[in-house]
């Protein structure tokens, strides 16, 4: 990179938005979780779409690589450079405004580094719902969401990020501007460039802003815990609640005993709704665009219904919102008291739902083969398939010397994944973290017309190189 | 092409299965609605995935084109070949087998040349509801509605076949079968090639099977008719139902006067359910996962409060299941009736919903101003914001010299479209009937993106040239 290709980046952004000493830099080139720091030669902050096209425009011509950046919450590395530090940080925290809200379209413009949480108070404000939840709603912005096809804890009601988005606006890798911003439900002008753009993880070109789709606000939401022995209960208790309850449906979590016994152990405060933990809970929680009322009857009635049925051992319901939050603090403590108990091995896996037991009970038995005493931390989404399968040391294993199985593990849990045909990263994404585990699980086939795609929109591979392929 | 590539082909899918003379072939070279007749030097019926993969590299061998065909319902010339002769037809309609039906996860596995009534029976077998919802069903394949993106009268509830569809298999350009059947509801590994191929109207390669999505079958649906004054008030029952009913209602359609008066005088077995419709008719319907019941008392109190709040004039709600049955009827003979009364000038359009009232004054003021007397009917998937939007000739004016004026109606309807940020198809595609509107409407960013993921996944350009690009 010369030294004017700095000087037209600095003179596009202004020079207070070029960031190019270590210090200043730093914040921007560090993982969430803190496993890796990349270097950059420099950090740019555009304030608008026609500055991040002009940002590509002057890094295309030199052929300097390009790492898009939201809220760098992301778990898979891809949104910080890699050590080579020739690349440029675009970081799309200043383009953060709220363009639009169409209420009557249902629907809301919003630019890339808007954080989730201030997408959630603008469809609020217009008596709307942006159902995307995440734990990170405080930090992520909404082009991480979208790069990531992020998915979260209402996916079962609502879809994931590609499902909840209308429209795109796209500086592509020559640096033109792609206004797709169209607020429309059905569209078949061509090619799904808004589902392609979605999930590329930036190595296709840098989303700018996007036509979210909006959702009535339920008026009630009731949680529920239900005791479980097995994952097939868990399964047989799913159908019976869609069966039921539809779309009212919006969020079903499984956490093994072992999951919630650590949670009591790192945060004694939190309340425990069974004396004992049983083998598998779900966390149940169903919305009514009716009334409280209606969600309580709906949510009595099934439970019932599944006691009755033996579906379920027995069950908690959280009499009030404060104790509904109190439900969903167990469920998100979970990754907390992970990390407070020490690193583990951690998965990002989805299955078709009705093979979870199955792949539950034959990968189980094949990480105690290899690593006698191991401990498996498994809970996630059920309703979408999708488990956050981790594997912790035996007692009395230092969690360091453990980390040190994670290629053996890894092995069992993937190989585990692809003999039920699952997927390597539900909703994380591959980033530079799976790169090497997509080329030994998809088949050539699919990657062959990957890097055909790669190579048609960003020919000079300056798109967040080493992310995904 | 050579007499070798036949014999090839023969060879491939048993000499029964090639067709090569003229009256074999003319039920596969013929549009639907009769507009255009193709030719093509045979039409091949492979019975199997593998037979479709030797077909196409047969094919790519000479660079000879390849027409993919479903049940040839398409409205857009999408799956006939073009007038030079020189291309294959490839029927996909003896892949027509249900592998797998997956209740636990909802989900089934089909192959692309089974016809959508025979998908809805399948899963109506496994208890669960597929719920794409077309006129052509008894005719249209799975394969046909993967490639043009359907959508139909159940978008509102379960969105297009996109967000019906979780995974694919496909016979790529080069004659090469990608195995993409995953059955999986979160899967972030890469780009999205489902939804690529989805909507792509075979022109990147041949879709020969899919994972559909199941939902649980409703309990009960309830159906009314509303009596409106304009389409502003459609938009804000529409908003009312959407509010106090959420994911329950599963339909709102919308008619104007003309429609009803068209099916009236074409059709006069049908019910009346007004004495003289009035200017505007919304259709909507309402399921219930939980009873009759429930759907009546939704649909009672939110029919009460549209008229309790003036929204609504009248309504007619159906008592039984037949009744139900009767009020579709008039929306579905819409399009009978308006074939009985002569061609017309069609449009498939879309736009924000918001924006529907001001579309209809401004774009019927245009056509008035420029086509005096000409009459508009206008009617469609409202809570979509699509719209069949189609122009009769004036009372009086054959319909053939009317169809004359197309060019110029296109311009005023389509003109419209854009500037309220709409699309010129909404659901039928682009086909070889759009082709010179595309090009018009899409930005040139959009194109050379769409022409580059063409040329990289179709190199040799044979996979159903002329459609679309």
């Amino acid at each position: 990179m010369t030294e004017a290709l700095l000087a037209r980046l600095g003179a596009v952004v202004g020079a207070p938005q070029l960031l190019a000493d270590a210090a200043a830099m730093a914040p921007y080139l560090e993982d969430w979780r803190g496993r890796f720091t990349g270097r950059a030669r420099a950090v740019v902050l555009p304030a608008d779409t026609a500055q991040v096209a002009a940002v590509v425009q002057a890094c295309a011509a030199e052929r300097v690589p390009v790492v898009p950046q939201g809220g760098r919450t992301g778990l898979v590395l891809g949104s910080v450079p890699d050590a080579s530090g020739s690349a440029i940080v675009l970081s799309l925290r200043r383009l953060n405004r709220i363009r639009q809200v169409d209420a009557a379209n249902g629907s809301m413009t919003v630019e890339a580094g808007c954080i989730l949480a201030d997408a959630h108070a603008a469809a609020q404000q217009a008596g709307m719902l942006f159902p995307l939840s995440l734990v990170s709603e405080g930090s992520c912005t909404i082009g991480g969401n979208l790069s990531s096809n992020a998915g979260g804890t209402a996916v079962l009601r609502y879809g994931n990020m590609r499902e909840l988005c209308l429209g795109l606006e796209v500086v592509t890798a020559q640096g033109q501007v792609w206004d797709g911003l169209r607020g429309l439900r059905k569209d078949n002008t061509g090619y799904a460039l808004r589902e392609l753009f979605i999930g590329a993880e930036g190595t296709l070109g840098v989303i700018t802003a996007a036509v979210l789709k909006l959702h009535p606000q339920p008026k009630a939401a009731r949680s529920a815990l239900v005791a479980l022995r097995t994952p097939q209960q868990a399964l047989d208790l799913l159908a019976l609640l869609q069966e039921r309850c539809g779309a009212t449906l919006t969020g079903y979590e499984l956490m093994s005993a072992f999951c919630l016994d650590l949670v009591a152990s790192q945060f004694p405060a939190l309340p425990r709704p069974f004396a004992a933990p049983p083998p598998y809970t779900a966390l149940i929680e169903l919305s009514s665009e009716e009334s409280d009322a209606h969600a309580a009857a709906l949510l009595e009635g099934a439970l019932g219904a599944a006691l009755d049925a033996g579906v379920a051992r027995d069950a908690v319901v959280a009499g009030s919102l404060g104790q509904s939050r109190g439900l969903w603090q167990l469920r998100e403590h979970i990754p907390l008291a992970q990390a407070a108990a020490g690193k583990n091995i951690k998965h990002d896996i989805s299955l078709p739902v009705s093979a979870i037991p199955d792949f539950i009970a034959r990968t189980g038995a094949a990480l105690a083969a290899a690593h006698p005493g191991c401990q498996v931390v498994c809970f996630g989404h059920l309703g979408d398939g999708n488990l956050h399968y981790n594997v912790a040391p035996p007692p009395g294993v230092a969690h360091a010397a453990f980390l040190a199985q994670e290629p053996g593990v890894n092995r069992i849990v993937y190989d585990g994944v692809a003999a039920f045909g699952g997927s390597i990263s539900a909703e994380h994404g591959i980033g530079a973290l799976k790169r090497g585990e997509l080329v030994r699980y998809k088949s050539a086939v699919e990657l062959d017309m990957m890097r055909a795609i790669k190579a048609a929109l960003d020919p000079l591979g300056i798109m967040n190189p080493g992310k995904i392929l």
